[in-house]
């Protein structure tokens, strides 16, 4: 391993025993689940080298960045506005974690029966093995979830780096305006820990760049829907992850030219898979970063997966910001709309999602439907009985974590449910 | 069984083969439980008759009131304002329940993984057992917590009754501001399902009465703080049940003559146990009807519990209302603004409720506090951490459900925590 990254991760207060082990297992895991694949776009090889320089290259460029007065904001939620933190020049990274570790230690300070999704950022802190919240000057929690909520309480015992944002459960008027005075909130809190105001100029900036992003990844959403897909619903889950911590407008490029290449494979009639090979949406929580497990296991079945109505997925890219505003005001107002129009289950009701589902479905040409349910989400686990109702459509519900422990089991289930696609 | 009553019912549309089981197992119960207990005092006779009422002549009552036009809205929580619901002449009841009815019946719409005080509202609505969610013209949900918030969706699916109100998780101005608009909210939504307006007076008679049944909890909490204690925890604890539903001017002066009573047994120097008998105060979940399980294996392994830190407690009659108020705006404020300075796990931060706990630990000379948390409660499950590393104090905490099947456990590990008092 490089020197330099050694010293680098020395610095940031890294535990490079644990930090070893984890790089070592997600090196093996990335060749045996990604690279194995056939018939990889080309464009992929931008992003293979960014998985592969998550924890160095990246990390310089961060601390890099710092140097010249930069801010990194950690977030763990689409709610979130990443605009706001562009237009203070802030570099914005999502820090949910998708894998198991630490998950003893963080089993002392949190119940049993919490997600795995939690359970990992607190191990990840607790074990000292993420770079990226080392770097963060600020970390941003919200209300969403009773876990993420209570766990954000834990996490500034053990970091005093965290701001809370409310976001409110309902759509009602009252809620809105909750959430518009939060984001008023938010910038003030960036602006004072960046030393940088929030312009109009700073705001249309950040909006066009993030926006820009968007528009990347619902072009490659779409070109998912043709039959043979031109790429792997693995592959397009990585791109979506690393959405969230590589440079925007690096990252847009690469997206756009991984699009130009799968336009010409659609033209070809090119595909990762057999034209008719059984088409999967999946809908449900989040994938963060390296949490693989379902497309694996359902593509490794025999299905591909064209689409995630999810958080890592169209809940984080779903629409653009109107870029016609005239003032700070305006463009807050305007981001509070777009964010709050997301429909994630922590929201009563949440009705539109099933409509959401219902036109991801028809627009990508799935055949079924796979409900992912992180164990002990209580928002997704309760809108699943409600969801598999609403919809007609051939529906498997996956309850699970991050465990390789029911790997076997719902393999089966999986090949059971598209033999009938 | 009383003929008035089964046809009254069945009018309701109880299943009278459930019911019937409910009812017996409850009188066994009760019997085995409550009436078993040696030295109650007299006054406890009014509240074991309301037991044995509580489907028949309660019942009959709310229907005649209903009759005359009054409105019956049931509650799930101690967020939402009884004084507004009295202000627009209607009777409140508690709809939060204790037993384990209906729970295959929950598990077809819930997930295995929610708590018991969920499964066991909506297991009580799937069986058609509970009279009171029948008698109801308005369900008063709120956003308190990820399952609560998300059942609701499902409970109105079930009833069509269901109004939500939005209560905040932090503390800042922006929630609280949102809270208040919230309560204007619901004025509307009374005044709207009542015909009736809220008007200054009734406010004030409204806050008055509830003020008057908190001031009577409050005086009967300060005489458990004696040794020996003048009434078991277990009838403490069954007083603090039935102010969620009794009427609340009849209630409020049995309470002050219990308390009558207690007195008299403090200065003669009676109590319920004897003098020195280790005395434990409970924090954490609520004790919904029938939910009389972890005070009763605290007193049968001989201990005596002298306060409870939950909704079913003092959470409930904490503070009062300032009575000075002289518009309708200001009262919905000083509401808004004692409702909010709950301590509840669903906000964040909550470091008040560990001021709390030590003030009572204090106040009623406890020498343990037992941690009770219902199984699934993710935000009490969350702060038991906080709470135990906060508190230098004997700590036990328990983590269970309504179910029997762990009585021999909890029992050892209470004894052997109650023998290191």
């Amino acid at each position: 391993m490089d020197q330099d990254y050694i010293s680098m991760w020395q610095n940031l207060g890294i535990d490079l025993e644990n930090h070893d082990c984890l790089l070592k297992a997600l090196a093996e895991f990335y060749q045996q689940i990604y690279l194995s694949q056939e018939k990889r776009p080309e464009g992929m090889k931008y992003f293979d080298f960014v998985i592969s320089e998550a924890h160095g290259l990246r990390i310089k460029e961060l601390l890099e960045a710092k140097k010249q007065g930069k801010k990194v904001i950690g977030t763990f939620c689409v709610y979130v506005p990443e605009e706001m933190i562009l237009a203070v020049k802030g570099i914005c990274v999502g820090l949910c974690a998708g894998a198991q570790i630490g998950f003893d230690e963080a089993e002392k300070v949190l119940p049993k029966n919490t997600c795995d999704l939690i359970k990992a950022f607190i191990g990840f802190k607790l074990t000292q093995v993420c770079p990226y919240t080392e770097s963060c000057d600020l970390l941003v929690g919200e209300t969403t979830c009773d876990g993420k909520k209570k766990a954000y309480e834990i996490l500034d015992k053990l970091t005093r780096k965290v701001y809370v944002m409310e976001v409110p459960h309902r759509k009602t008027e009252v809620s809105k305006e909750l959430f518009l005075k939060e984001l008023f909130n938010f910038k003030e809190k960036l602006e004072e820990i960046s030393g940088q105001k929030m312009s109009l100029e700073t705001l249309r900036e950040g909006v066009k760049i993030v926006n820009e992003k968007r528009k990347a990844l619902m072009r490659l959403e779409s070109l998912r829907a043709h039959d043979p897909v031109p790429i792997s619903g693995l592959d397009a889950l990585l791109v979506d992850q690393i959405a969230f911590y590589d440079a925007p407008i690096r990252f847009t490029q690469k997206v756009n030219e991984l699009c130009d290449e799968l336009e010409e494979r659609v033209k070809m009639g090119v595909g990762v898979k057999p034209k008719g090979t059984p088409r999967v949406l999946i809908t449900g929580c989040p994938f963060a970063l390296p949490n693989w497990k379902l497309h694996h296991l359902i593509e490794a079945s025999g299905a591909v997966v064209v689409g995630e109505e999810s958080c890592v997925g169209r809940r984080y890219y779903h629409t653009l910001v109107p870029e016609n505003f005239n003032s700070v005001k305006e463009s807050i107002k305007a981001l509070a709309e777009r964010y709050l129009n997301t429909h994630c289950a922590c929201f009563t009701p949440n009705t539109e999602r099933i409509e959401d589902i219902k036109n991801m479905a028809k627009e990508l040409n799935a055949q079924g439907i796979i409900y992912y349910s992180i164990q002990f989400c209580t928002p997704y686990l309760f809108e699943a009985y409600q969801v598999e109702k609403a919809l007609n459509f051939p529906f498997l519900k996956i309850d699970t974590n991050y465990s390789t422990e029911d790997v076997g089991q719902i393999k089966t289930r999986v090949e059971a449910f598209i033999e009938t696609l």
